[in-house]
């Protein structure tokens, strides 16, 4: 384990370090406006969610690491207290790195890099209108954190109107992630295109599940199954009792598996991974429990 | 389009549309300490990193959308005012997700879920030592947003110590993304492993690219060039001169690639998409101006 406080690394370093390791992060695509009417669009990746009622968004543009300047983004939310959050989806992520260009006041960001701005309902600035989701907020509060470089400032803001692209949708009225397909930012030149990585879990039901204590020590000193195994046998609120068990082994489930190989326990124990992998874990249980009476 | 006011949503509804499209979320996984001692630990995934000087967090217990309840970790936060950030990967998915069981008061969560307490160093709430990283943290502030069902409670945080396990380094010091291996959490029951999608993008150098608007119309009308192919071509500083095009015609580079072949427009487009995508935009810009010339 390496151990550092704060002050211990470089600013750069420091960075560099926080930022492999707090992600992915979800990008805000900012349109903001100044008081001479001249739009604004900048991608932050400190940013999200943290409340839905009211809908309350995040997100810092931080003064920079190298020169301690801040951003258009910030001034003009200081001054204007009205921003859309625009969502960026994988066929606009070379879009939305380069509106990160600093472009001299006065150039119209927009037609700079191809996008279309559609003016919003409540609030002046313009939305993107090719991203999956549009926000349009007003600017509740901003702290600043600190005045060095690095520092963030806290762009607290709540949401007035919501823009869905209608291609997002499922037939009942859900949204599909992978349809939204969104981008987002780690360290260094690294960003992930959320589906290619996707996959579900259940989440525990109630809070009595028997938990990894209530895994008999055979199973979880087993060299075969992973934590995440682990964890889904946990989630069970019982064993299997011996009456199951026992009704487990004369079933046909179970000696249709078993007839062919004289039951060797590691069999056994892959076998009911492969039943855990599939997300049957009651037949994992029984399978495990009864290849080890079997034996 | 379909757009709507926060109010014109079901809570549940509204709640729903916001995480499916605000995300991959990293995941804050919590460890708190209430008066008595016992320790809690449960995952947010309204959280980021705002600030690296001071190193800045801030994440959100919200109040439950179905029943207007508060978490341990929110009651924790305000009373001791101290907590660890430890950061989640693919190994722990299983136990991070099991975490956010409620258990009975009394209950040691890290024995019921299989994971090490790590005694912290400068604060009460111990460290998952199993977690790839680990941010000992001081509760600066909480903003509660709201009294309803889904309003966020934000803790704001400044870490004081970070802990990285050795093995997610490279030989040169660096942070490897694909050792770290984050999960996030998205919209309904998904989940993504991060390193699944990964992919770079270099910043624009400078502020002087072309933009979409220096693309000449043929290309950037073309049915070829995605909107992320364009984006390459309009980081460029300046086209290809009529004698750098010129110059490029007669190489071996072109000739070796055009020999064979009756120069078509098409094959043309398609062979600097594919340069584009290599990285070779030069190469892409040039091909496409010689291609176009030679027609």
């Amino acid at each position: 384990m390496r151990s550092y406080l704060p002050s211990e690394l470089s600013a750069h370093q420091r960075h560099d370090y926080l930022l492999s390791t707090i992600g992915p992060r979800p990008i805000a695509w900012v349109s903001t406006i100044n008081e001479d009417g001249i739009v604004n669009l900048a991608p932050f990746s400190f940013f999200n969610i943290f409340g839905s009622n009211p809908v309350t968004l995040i997100f810092s543009p931080a003064r920079r690491v190298k020169d301690n300047s801040t951003k258009h983004t910030l001034q003009n939310s200081g001054n204007i207290k009205e921003c859309v959050v625009n969502i960026v989806s994988y066929d606009l992520v070379g879009q939305m790195v380069l509106s990160s260009t600093e472009y001299p006041d006065g150039v119209d960001e927009f037609s700079k890099i191809g996008l279309t701005a559609e003016p919003s309902d409540l609030v002046k600035p313009p939305r993107v209108k090719e991203a999956p989701a549009q926000y349009e907020c007003v600017v509740k509060q901003i702290i600043h954190t600190g005045e060095e470089g690095g520092a963030g400032n806290l762009i607290i803001c709540e949401v007035l109107k919501m823009h869905f692209r209608e291609d997002i949708f499922t037939e009942d009225d859900k949204i599909d992630p992978l349809k939204v397909d969104t981008v987002a930012r780690m360290g260094g030149l690294w960003y992930t295109r959320a589906k290619e990585g996707l996959f579900q879990i259940h989440n525990p039901k109630g809070h009595n599940n028997i938990g990894f204590e209530g895994i008999p020590e055979f199973i979880r000193n087993s060299e075969i199954y992973t934590a995440n195994n682990l964890s889904e046998l946990a989630k069970y609120e019982a064993l299997p009792t011996v009456e199951e068990v026992n009704e487990f082994i004369v079933s046909d489930y179970f000696k249709g598996r078993t007839q062919h190989w004289h039951l060797k326990y590691k069999i056994a124990e892959n076998w009911s991974q492969h039943l855990i992998t599939e997300g049957k874990v009651k037949e994992a249980w029984c399978f495990i429990l009864a290849a080890m009476k079997d034996n």
